[in-house]
């Protein structure tokens, strides 16, 4: 089966064969030296100095995480918000009590960094800024740098949603200043699902002392002291950390220009691939296209979920329909983590002879 | 390595083979079929006709879910407390805002239904009652079925922390009438860490129709939404679904009552060995005595840290050491899910032979 959906995403036969490996103390040292060596690395592929933290959970659990361990009930939260993601980030911070200025941008747009400036203009009060890098849902990347740069002219806090990009798309943490910024393990990481990371910049850090939205499974301060000792508050999804510990040696031998490089051509030859067959992808250009998934449009022409499922059954390949109000409108090919060219030529094929059979 | 600590506990081959299966679609239609299979066979288990809910995230993360699912700040609880995973559950209450009354048991004793009665009599405004069945931190398991009985006697909810007994010790989830019952994968259930399971009565769904604590990623109505088409909300624990799915065969194939039977004979083959090498037991008797965990006491006579050093570097044992206000004051010994009575004969020889060497 060749399982094209934006995450979980294959993973490569040594990851998997890791996770036989038998359990450990996750208070020994085996697992000590385990999270040390799987941090570090982590904060090579953030690109940051700050604190990286791994929770168990998965990326909506570390969203929660970014928004309740840095806000208190009652705050002025920004959330810009280009699709599903970004609005399932905003309404977490409202269940947790935060007053939410909705800025949404039509889906198949990236996030206009002049439109934040102007709606943090409008209201000093705001306190952080809710943005999604890589838009699941829409297959839009964000240029999160000029956004943070704006959010920096007003010395606020940027919470960034880099579940689907982190490891496959460039995030420079440190250089763009970004104080909150999460993953998940089952994406460009080429893991299973089950971890979910999370980096904290020192201004974050002074605003989680000040802040009181409740929390304990997801306390940052708790993970931070036991991360010191080598372990996490709660039993860990060791399987998992066997993994990333084999996975992210692959992403650094393969080295993280070439890992970005390699999504960059492989995402153009799905543009490409299905521009030649007449369809159309629902970023509005190019430049906020997508670099882990490709989405394209159906416009009445086929019926997503036939496709789906022609593709399923006589060509096994798995890709993704589309979310909330793009359901039955879109299909989504995921090509992060684990992926090649072969790969997608395989998938483009397949959706090239399984068309017409789907057509309306 | 003999791994004998209370959880992550060794898994068996099989169940670590089966993890190496590539990845599949969490909204597709393998894993519908898993996760259907899985529940229906935790519903056996837990010994309920009630919902089970599978959430990803280690068991703390459960006791989290059955807190804010089913309460509001300021709702009143009776936490019955025997060590520190008790005081872990009423903390987590206290956290998000219950008004928590805590009743204490002096550690290594069970909960004492009557005490829970004079508590309940003593403030009728009382709402739910937390418990803990197996206390992992001094190896003592209080009679639920009795504290249950109390409880129903008021009318109230009680919400149950069974994450180290359930599978491995009788817990009647039904006869019982427990409301809420939480269980994590790396204890008796053979698999590694990274799930955590839930059920919840009819009783327990209208609280939680009531319960105003914020909840996002634990919230259960989610959970069951997503379960009615196999499915979970969030990105689910693949590879321990897998896992699960194989262990879940092998405990219902052994039987229930001949796993408890197994894991009662082997706690008490470890009873008997420390106490033939002069040690006594934690527990004030044999009948609170845990069936998956027993904490032994150094009573001054060896180095805990230096008896689980000895044990480890030259016996290629692992064991637990004391928690809280029981660091250095007792060992424990896990015995649960994957385990046969030549595992704990092994674990007794090892100790007998390091004891001397770490006398003080």
């Amino acid at each position: 089966m060749q399982l094209r959906v934006p995450g979980p995403t294959p993973c490569p036969p040594k990851v998997l064969e890791s996770m036989s490996k038998q359990m450990v103390n996750h208070r020994g040292k085996e697992f000590q030296e385990l999270i040390k060596n799987i941090t570090a690395k982590l904060q090579t592929i953030f690109q940051t100095k700050n604190d990286v933290l791994i929770l168990t959970g998965a990326g909506t659990g570390a969203m929660e995480a970014a928004i309740v361990n840095f806000l208190s009930p009652g705050d002025k939260v920004l959330s810009a918000s280009t699709g599903v993601f970004g609005n399932r980030f905003a309404d977490i911070a409202q269940t947790f009590g935060a007053d939410v200025t909705r800025l949404k941008f039509d889906w198949g747009k990236p996030v206009d960094p002049d439109e934040v400036r102007r709606a943090l203009k409008a209201d000093s009060k705001i306190k952080a800024v809710l943005v999604t890098h890589n838009e699941t849902s829409t297959g839009v990347t964000s240029d999160l740098a000029a956004v943070s740069a704006v959010v920096k002219e007003f010395d606020k806090l940027i919470i960034v949603d880099a579940i689907s990009g982190l490891s496959s798309i460039d995030l420079q943490v440190d250089n763009w200043k970004c104080d909150v910024v999460i993953s998940g393990s089952q994406k460009g990481w080429m893991v299973p699902p089950g971890l979910s990371m999370v980096s904290v910049s020192e201004k974050a850090w002074k605003a989680h002392a000040e802040a009181k939205m409740p929390r304990y499974y997801w306390d940052l301060t708790k993970a931070k002291t036991f991360l010191a000792k080598g372990q996490t508050p709660w039993t860990p999804g060791i399987t998992i950390f066997y993994a990333l510990g084999v996975s992210l040696d692959m992403i650094l031998a393969e080295g993280l220009s070439n890992v970005f490089a390699r999504h960059a051509r492989i995402a153009k030859m799905a543009r490409d691939g299905v521009r030649s067959m007449g369809l159309a992808i629902l970023p509005v250009d190019d430049k906020c296209a997508s670099n882990t998934v490709t989405a394209v449009k159906a416009d009445g022409k086929f019926d997503v979920a036939k496709l789906r499922q022609i593709l399923r059954d006589e060509y096994k390949v798995v890709i993704a329909g589309g979310q909330g109000d793009l359901t039955d409108k879109i299909f989504r090919i995921g090509h992060l983590g684990w992926v090649e060219d072969k790969d997608i030529k395989e998938v483009l094929d397949a959706i090239k002879k399984a068309l017409p059979k789907a057509a309306v």
